[in-house]
């Protein structure tokens, strides 16, 4: 794939709708997309990373970033597949494995390929603390997101379901991120005022 | 599952875009979703079913009509894979897997759920005449939209590669199907009429 | 009038709004169309038809499943009129005839035009049980997607007033469709949990 | 009808989609609405009365501005009619009926009803210059909003079909309203460069 | 500019977002546009000046009506600022004098240009009875509008300032202009009723 | 601001329209956003970085992308300007001033906004090699989504202009990005090749 074919190819996350909201009763014309995702996720990063190191913590920041960036462009070609999808899939570790084949795909030939596929990887493996920062702006920015959407009025269970599963997810970062902390406490002051 | 759970769950079928279209470049706002096609699928397969009829072929409307009205119910779980998607998911067959489990969980305590599930495998399996009608439908609902796409300015390389593409997959169905060529070759003439 | 242009005629149903909704106030981005709508009419009557038969209740399944798809293509021509449109229209039965001239003409040519004729008129006289079960499968229809609406955040008077003219148009059928009525329970119950 | 129910009534017309478009495969997403359409016939009348004034032409500049933008209400209450629509109404003046009807209704009680009435049938007389002017700007406002759907690729022979209807329509007032003319020929100069 | 080309520029108040109901959390595929807007203030206008006349108040309805339909003009060329950048574009009557630059620039070489600039001075200089019911007209189509934001679930505490807001601004033309007064009251009633 | 301030506030990015496409009449509802085309620019920053870096050119890739996140944060607070807005604004660097300001605000309060304020300041005075590279990616994004809605039957005469201005704004960067002209050159290719 030339290049300009993976930009064309990646624009293509500006049109794929993040498929949880859909599921939280989000109409189809107001869903959050792969691409809007993505700006969130790396800006929280930003902010995150940044914070931590004023905190004393020390972390690449170069990486966590360019793994924010990179962390969704398999769904360019495989989709963001919907959250009740998952147990269908087969066994745990097919979506990794789906999304890793077809990330292959799309970099295939480019010259920098070998490092994507490793933002990637060490992206799904959870275990540096850059990874482990990029997890938690992505479950920060769902919760921001679902606030909007709660702010606009959805009042679906599976809304409320899905803030409550993201806090769960998001506890194992507690000590390692306690800016995340901080932040989910002033998000779930937000959400709770609303009637 | 009760069967208000069961016809909240269809009604994401409205909200379930037509990956396909999204790869042709059509914008998410424009994004034919799987309601509508079932609603092509069906018409489509009414009108083809009574001309078969009148031309003396034996077939079972109701179980075709049953058909096409459930072939694409899993999708309410899964989604609508990406055809860019489907080499990355696993072996042949995965995809068939994948949908008859959601299924399986959708229907969960329906009384009827067999009826259902076997009409599923049925359409699946592309067989009987009256499967082998729906997925003719099926393919023709894609060029009758494909068409409109393009009409509405659409021209990307995408839609014209799917136009042909769908044009072989119809093409085993020739020779039994014989007023679905017919129509073909009058889409055929609409297409290549546009600039 | 050629298949492929009934076909491409059909395919406008999925431009049509269903106006109701937009008199309750939900933005046109987010309407419900008159493609979705039959899809959901249809699932439903079929539901309901093996329902009832598992009850013991004898009727024509093809006949009804051809009819819910069938119930809506004159609107491809005249469009979804407002209901507060209808006491404007003239003398009662204007609403029908002119939905009857417009199938004749959008069916013109047809081979098979008398039956579809056949099965609207059916439909529109609301006599058979057939025809009954379509129009209960109808209104069940309006009702799941005005929950959903309400999901989202709908508040407007003319939803609620819309929900309860409902009930009292699916009443009729309390008798002779007695699955329709549980089902109404449970979405009353739904409807009244929403904040 | 109070006041503040008249203008909640009229907020309506900006999710009434005017129809024709819809018919030239305008998706429902990008479709006018009559609430812009009638900015757009305000805006019109305005320049169009100048102008006339300025070659010598007398005319009520008031009554002709207050006709423009009262002459759609009445689709707040019965929706703006598919043209496809128009044959199946009933007798010639059908159309024009309904819409006096619902007008009337929507402004029941409002102490100056009489006038918006009498305003919507001078409209629908086409008698006056005011009247013709008024009728002028919804055809030219028709050609600008053909125009600027070509731009974006539609290429549907509706909407070909549309154009060449308009150019018909506004013929007759070609001795009356000279400037109309000059500005239709600007207009086509435009369509037919593009592709 | 050609009366062509001011005609295409001012179709693109259609796609013009009203940028404070972004700021509110309304999607963008449900923001209200700047043509809809403008036809809101011209009927709006339209119905408090005959009000007003009914009540023996003199006012120039012609010149009213067509301030009401230039007022926003400038926006096809500048935009609608967003609120939240009034006080980062310079000192006080800065947005003015951008949008008189815009206005003069739009309607540059029109023979009646004098006119429609002499109408946006006067509007934006908010003296005239007739500038002021056109701001009076303005600020009312905003209170029905974030009516209709609220009744579709909108609860964002921004919605309820600009609720507030907008009442403060209107204050000022309570006694010259009455009608304005009980309208408010009547909205105020629909919008506390509301959960 | 707290720091759930500032993500409320920047996910308001996802609703700011790119207000250049509006004026290449691109509908509203198929806009790109601020925080799509935010995505864009990070991740063709990163290609490019790293694509640069196999070159042998050395250059601080953090700083890079955390300029590319921020560059347009401001839009948050005054959205995108029109690029018929710009010479309205006053003197050559009010655009900037008045974004400094808005960025500033946004920032306020937050422990690292110096870092932020310098990253955007480095952007906007475009002298170093990262601020060169964050411009040309920015210019390059514009090139791919231009051609995405020229795929989608786009023909508008801004739209070409548009086309051409960004390959005049970015030939400055020619000699320092050797890998950004082979790029054009492809995306060149594509754009012509559409009839």
């Amino acid at each position: 794939m030339k290049l300009h074919e993976l930009l064309e190819r990646l624009n293509n996350l500006k049109q794929m709708p993040r498929t949880g909201w859909l599921l939280c009763n989000v109409p189809l014309t107001d869903v959050e997309d792969v691409a809007q995702h993505t700006f969130d996720v790396a800006a929280i990063t930003l902010l995150l990373a940044d914070e931590l190191e004023r905190r004393g913590k020390k972390l690449d920041r170069e990486r966590a970033l360019s793994m924010a960036i990179v962390h969704d462009w398999a769904e360019a070609s495989v989709g963001d597949f919907p959250y009740t999808a998952l147990k269908h899939l087969g066994p745990a570790g097919t979506k990794k494995s789906i999304e890793e084949r077809a990330l292959e795909e799309i970099l295939n030939k480019l010259p920098n390929r070998i490092k994507y596929l490793a933002l990637w990887r060490e992206y799904s493996e959870k275990r540096t603390i850059e990874a482990k920062l990029v997890h938690a702006a992505d479950y920060l920015s769902m919760l921001v997101q679902a606030l909007k959407y709660r702010e606009r009025g959805n009042r679906s269970k599976e809304l409320d379901e899905l803030w409550h599963a993201v806090h769960k997810d998001i506890k194992i970062y507690e000590k390692e991120l306690p800016s995340v902390m901080a932040l989910i406490k002033e998000l779930d002051e937000r959400y709770s005022a609303l009637p």
